[in-house]
């Protein structure tokens, strides 16, 4: 069959140290969009591929109970989705690539602090030289656990961001390590829900504040970032350190260079770049577009 | 670093059965497009991500001697990069997304056959009722060869399309075997520079003509599709089935249906499907932007 569909919904795509997303714009709550449609756009192949999608609506344009509780505060609400159609709380790559989104093509200006409504409260960003810097919450250290990487095992740090990690400081260099990472072996025990497991190692001295990390994500993987990920690396090293709060650190990451700096109000703040590569009109579909269609389909002319 | 690039190259994006193209309309050869910067268009992160990259271009808007070559017989020229961003030949699920575009957006009637020049030559698509038809080429048949998955082992038809495929018509159900297909084992003295294995299945009664298949392209993997992966499947069942010229054939790949036809001429028609999902504007850009950029930029006001 031919299947040359409406190509009608304005998107933009664009990534946070490369972990990458496409937005939805949607000022005025017009777009529904379902889990298949986020799925199949989020699809590599047959649709544009992204980790994720954001639709961008005005909070007074949505009943999301989330935007309601942010009318008045914030005009913006980040309505992310995961890439299997789900619903999700904030993604910390993704909320700077909204606020990018926004201070280019929305009236939203980069000089001042942007409130942004979402499922996990109003983020407050700010536009920076090195880039663009979200509250991401207060990590809980939470004791040394284990974690080995085939032959490999280290003492790590748990650290907890509403999500589980476990942050290995390695002697080896990160590139001696296998690509992609194989799944670590964790201790059950301690993470009956699966963890993040960070292998970090220092670029310089340790008064350099400075590492590069990998990451094994749960149930998806290594990736090339992760926001929360980094923050427990932060607590990790900062506490391993003893370094005073308001530390700034470096964190390479496989995707980027992110900055982060556990302040006196004990929240991290994550600083990262934030690039918009491509925006057009997408085809938004269920997933009839990846299954094979019996049907003969009138030919262009 | 907030990176604000100008989005200014025209794109579309779609796909034949799952392979998928960026495809950049030029009818008068403006576009200069470096291997970075294709590279960089194919990451599927960084970039829209694709397989591939077509340039839609005008025979006579290039000095490509291939497109040079067919002015007078083709209006257009397929110049086609893959996703490292060094040129190829052709590419059978890719032209029939080309042949889509043009019948859509250009001056194209598709009623009459439409020539593609291509650097193997001109490619006559037709537009049909269960897709777009491309002459594939010619089939040789050399004999038999063995190939193993895992504990597995099968005889194969060694079959070349210009490049060197074996297809195992297989006993087991193709979901039965691990995913995504573990490299298999081949003979090296057949294949000294490796082998595009498919491994198939009847869909039916051997006199339904509906086979299954799944293939490991050699330096890809697994793969949702393969245009000379499926045409050597043809080329191996209807030898098998001593099935007479002319007989059409149904090839159902991971990523869709193929319909192909070895013709009394000797050449393969392959008939499938076509899908444009989206279209825009995109940044062209060394691979600068998958950098840790060290600069500050200017934040966008």
């Amino acid at each position: 069959m031919i299947v040359e569909l409406p190509v009608e919904t304005p998107f933009v795509k664009g990534h946070g140290t490369e972990n990458d997303f496409v937005l939805l714009p949607d000022a005025n709550g017009a777009l529904e969009v379902s889990p298949g449609q986020v799925a199949a756009l989020c699809d590599r192949r047959v649709g544009l591929g992204a980790d994720g999608v954001i639709r961008v609506v005005r909070t007074d344009a949505t009943d999301d109970p989330a935007a309601v509780a942010a009318r008045g505060e914030a005009i913006w609400f980040m309505d992310y989705r995961n890439a299997d159609g789900s619903l999700s709380e904030m993604c910390g790559n993704g909320v700077r690539v909204l606020a990018l989104y926004l201070a280019t093509h929305a009236d939203v200006d980069a000089r001042e602090p942007l409130p942004i409504a979402t499922r996990d409260g109003i983020k407050t960003v700010t536009f920076g030289e090195v880039g663009i810097t979200v509250d991401m919450g207060t990590p809980s250290l939470l004791g040394e656990t284990r974690v080995s990487v085939g032959e490999q095992s280290w003492t790590a740090t748990h650290v907890d961001l509403g999500n589980p990690h476990a942050v290995a400081l390695v002697e080896v260099g990160l590139d001696t390590l296998p690509t992609p990472l194989p799944a670590p072996v964790y201790d059950e025990a301690t993470y009956p829900h699966g963890v993040n497991v960070e292998l970090v190692s220092r670029v310089g001295a340790p008064e350099d504040h400075h590492v590069a990390m990998r990451v094994h994500e749960r149930g998806s993987g290594e990736t090339r970032s992760c926001g929360t990920g980094a923050c427990a690396v932060l607590a990790a090293v900062a506490t391993a350190d003893e370094a005073p709060r308001g530390t700034t650190y470096v964190v390479d990451v496989p995707g980027g260079r992110l900055h982060l700096e556990w302040t006196e109000a004990g929240t991290v703040l994550m600083t990262g770049p934030a690039v918009l590569v491509a925006e057009g009109w997408v085809t938004l579909a269920e997933e009839a577009v990846a299954e094979p269609v019996e049907e003969p389909v009138a030919v262009p002319s």
